[in-house]
């Protein structure tokens, strides 16, 4: 996707003042103290605010088991997001052709071949599987805090605020239909809170996920008819918002899939909130300038308390 | 690669306490509270130690340029390991045999088709492009702290202190070859120190890198006849020693590859330290226990001063 005018001279300066550190790669960059001291304070404070529901501490690596993407609908919505891992599993003459035509910069994925594990394209992905094991939801609900994690999005993008690898601060919540629906609704008007109190000039709307194709037009519609999906957008790189947190029901999506159950064996339903760490950062950076010292008080005095 | 007796039985008392989460995939492991708040403490500890140095301080996402890895020369010794990011790209009726492939837990990698990045097998791989691009090593070197950062190494064990994503600690030194040299030999004697006041029986040995096939044991030869690569090791899951930290020497291996050079335009060397930081938390669980109130004041103190 090419970048706008506005997004390139923002992602220049960006680079320019050592916040990103240029891979080569549109999304893939490397973060300078600047971001990843904000994205730390933005990240501690979700924390505070989530205090008092004495979630589940959790945190999965940047892959996950092919079979968790199998199994949880993702390849139907949004396969072109999706990215597996490949590895080698030759012998010494392949390795030695796989090195000498890579050296050249020549075509080498043949050598490649699919593993047991894909990249994880949203942190809540790995919670449900992983918190079924445990056994039946407790009573009461539960929420599981999944922290700062890596996910990864094949999406190409000039916007310094669209990056194919970047930190969403995940929390899930599992319980009662009731339960998740009231969870989701209170974040989502907590966190819209939250993020106006930074100074940055938030909207709450009705949202889609970028489902795939016509059959994906189909989807849309009725996640936004169902009300499923809300997102806070904030301008970042360019006038027109962005997206940067979401709050997500599932109904009893997930719980089906990776058996998620009460005790006394009907399915759970799963709501889920991101925020994304990077995009927050940068609107901040946008908002209030590159000099820190100079942001508003209160907005310091929130980060960094 | 089978895990022993004592690696199974230790694997298993990790999950049972909630220390790790399984996700079905050999050496891929969610983390539980008690394994994020040691490793936290452990990098903080780096942290402390590597304050006078005043390094740049950045981060890396878990992949980085398919480019990077066809200049640094890892598909020539350790092809075995290196593991590259896949993803979809056809059209409507691609996806949708994709996804029903998928659901039916076939074999849907043909319609994968290689990315322009991979996974970071060494937190130190992405540092050197990205650092050369800023200009010339600055007079005096340059230390360069990449923090905690995700690696993958397509190694399946079942032992629970050989995983496939983990976290590495990374620091960077670049400089002359006296500079680096001083530099690497005295972090070896520091992080010793260090992680024998941890109460950890460690001992330094010289080491080699798991060099692929028959030419690779030559490069590991040369390697350790040269003085190239220590590592510190501490028994974890069995009693042989794994190693838990590595400080290497590369002559101007990076420096030549990715053109990093002092302001007169010789080229830099550069050296690099990696602290493993679920092994060595993962070690102090084996040596204090799973009661973290119970560990040695002494230790308690360096982790939570």
């Amino acid at each position: 996707m090419a970048g706008t005018t506005d997004q390139e001279a923002f992602r220049t300066q960006l680079i320019d003042t050592g916040v990103l550190l240029d891979t080569g790669v549109r999304g893939v960059f490397g973060q300078g103290a600047a971001l990843l001291e904000i994205a730390a304070a933005v990240d501690a404070l979700v924390t505070r605010k989530a205090a008092d529901e004495r979630a589940l501490r959790v945190s999965f690596p940047p892959v996950m088991p092919r079979r968790v993407l199998e199994d949880n609908g993702y390849l139907g919505s949004c396969p072109q997001l999706a990215a597996t891992v490949f590895s080698f599993e030759g012998d010494e003459d392949a390795a030695t052709d796989q090195a000498a035509v890579a050296a050249g910069h020549g075509d080498w994925s043949g050598h490649q071949r699919a593993t047991d594990v894909v990249m994880v394209p949203a942190a809540c992905h790995p919670v449900y599987p992983a918190v079924a094991a445990l056994g039946p939801v407790p009573d009461g609900g539960q929420t599981v805090d999944a922290g700062a994690a890596w996910v990864f999005r094949r999406e190409p993008s000039n916007d310094p605020a669209r990056m194919q690898a970047f930190h969403q601060r995940e929390v899930v919540r599992i319980g009662t239909p009731d339960d998740v629906a009231a969870w989701r609704d209170g974040w989502r008007d907590r966190a819209a809170g939250m993020l106006a109190g930074l100074g940055l000039d938030t909207a709450v709307d009705e949202a889609n996920d970028p489902f795939f194709g016509r059959a994906g037009r189909l989807l849309a519609r009725s996640q936004r008819a169902q009300k499923l999906k809300f997102e806070i957008t904030v301008p970042i790189a360019s006038p027109e918002p962005t997206a940067v947190a979401s709050f997500n029901a599932h109904g009893d999506h997930f719980a089906t899939a990776f058996g998620l159950k009460h005790a006394d064996g009907t399915v759970a339903h799963t709501a889920c909130l991101g925020f994304g760490l990077e995009r927050i950062s940068l609107a901040l950076l946008r908002a209030h300038g590159f000099d820190r010292e100079a942001w508003p008080e209160p907005v310091r005095a929130d980060l960094w308390p």
